[in-house]
């Protein structure tokens, strides 16, 4: 099996509200997409590997919620939550995010999807409502985690 | 009549994402939230007083969509629309934000009140996806209108 993790970057900068990832993923528009709203598609890359990933409530339309739980080897739960605020088909998806672990820190989630060479340009922000949430976020796994996201993210695009 | 405008600041530092509206409002926490989340009082001091308000959509749960129309003396349409992602009661409301006149360009506002000397402090933050939507946002009425939408917002919860 060859697996290809596609070069990904992650900008925050300092004292800013927002932080992006931003990768090239080698497969079409469509099928991107389809990752993020199909459930069964995205629960194969939302999280890392060594999660367990439960959906509680997955509803892709305008004002539709979404909940879904990860748990670690030991059996510790993790939630998360929003709304979406819309979607335009193959082209971009706003949200809204929270992690239950940190109630009422809320961020505004864009992903976009551009056709470039190569395939799928891929970006995904988030904006928060404080600098620090947004650190805070970034130094506990959100930075880290945005290679290995956008390498799952890509085998599943391309599996389609 | 006597009217009250409480003074109001509008902050929006140069090169941020966010900007914010703060008051101190005399009257309790539980009027200014009313304000927000009944539909008929919100409609008497969502818009400058010229322009004419109805409201669409307005479900103020998590994941409940809103849409409000405004209209000027010549009948134009305004319309603005968002979703909620949640509410606390006399706390604290987060929802998206969007001007249909300026599709995708989002944002997410949080609305805090919190017991001061004097009533109410409203904190009222937007944070946006761009630097040019926040600075667009703030010159194309925001910015001017704050301390008016803060003094229709005062009379409204002091007459509760």
């Amino acid at each position: 099996v060859t697996t290809s993790a596609p070069e990904t970057t992650f900008i925050a900068e300092p004292g800013s509200l927002e932080g992006s990832t931003i990768a090239v993923i080698d497969a079409p528009r469509e099928a991107v997409y389809r990752a993020h709203v199909e459930q069964e598609l995205l629960t194969r890359w939302w999280a890392p590997p060594e999660l367990e990933v439960k959906v509680d409530e997955f509803d892709p339309t305008p004002g539709g919620r979404w909940r879904i739980l990860n748990y670690d080897a030991d059996g510790t739960e993790y939630a998360f939550k929003g709304v979406f605020h819309d979607l335009v088909p193959n082209e971009r998806i706003v949200q809204t995010f929270e992690w239950e672990g940190m109630p009422r820190h809320v961020c505004l989630q864009t992903a976009t999807f551009e056709d470039v060479d190569g395939g799928t340009k891929v970006t995904a922000q988030a904006v928060f409502q404080s600098v620090e949430d947004r650190d805070g976020m970034a130094e506990s796994g959100w930075r880290e985690q945005a290679p290995v996201g956008m390498a799952n993210l890509s085998e599943v695009a391309r599996s389609l």
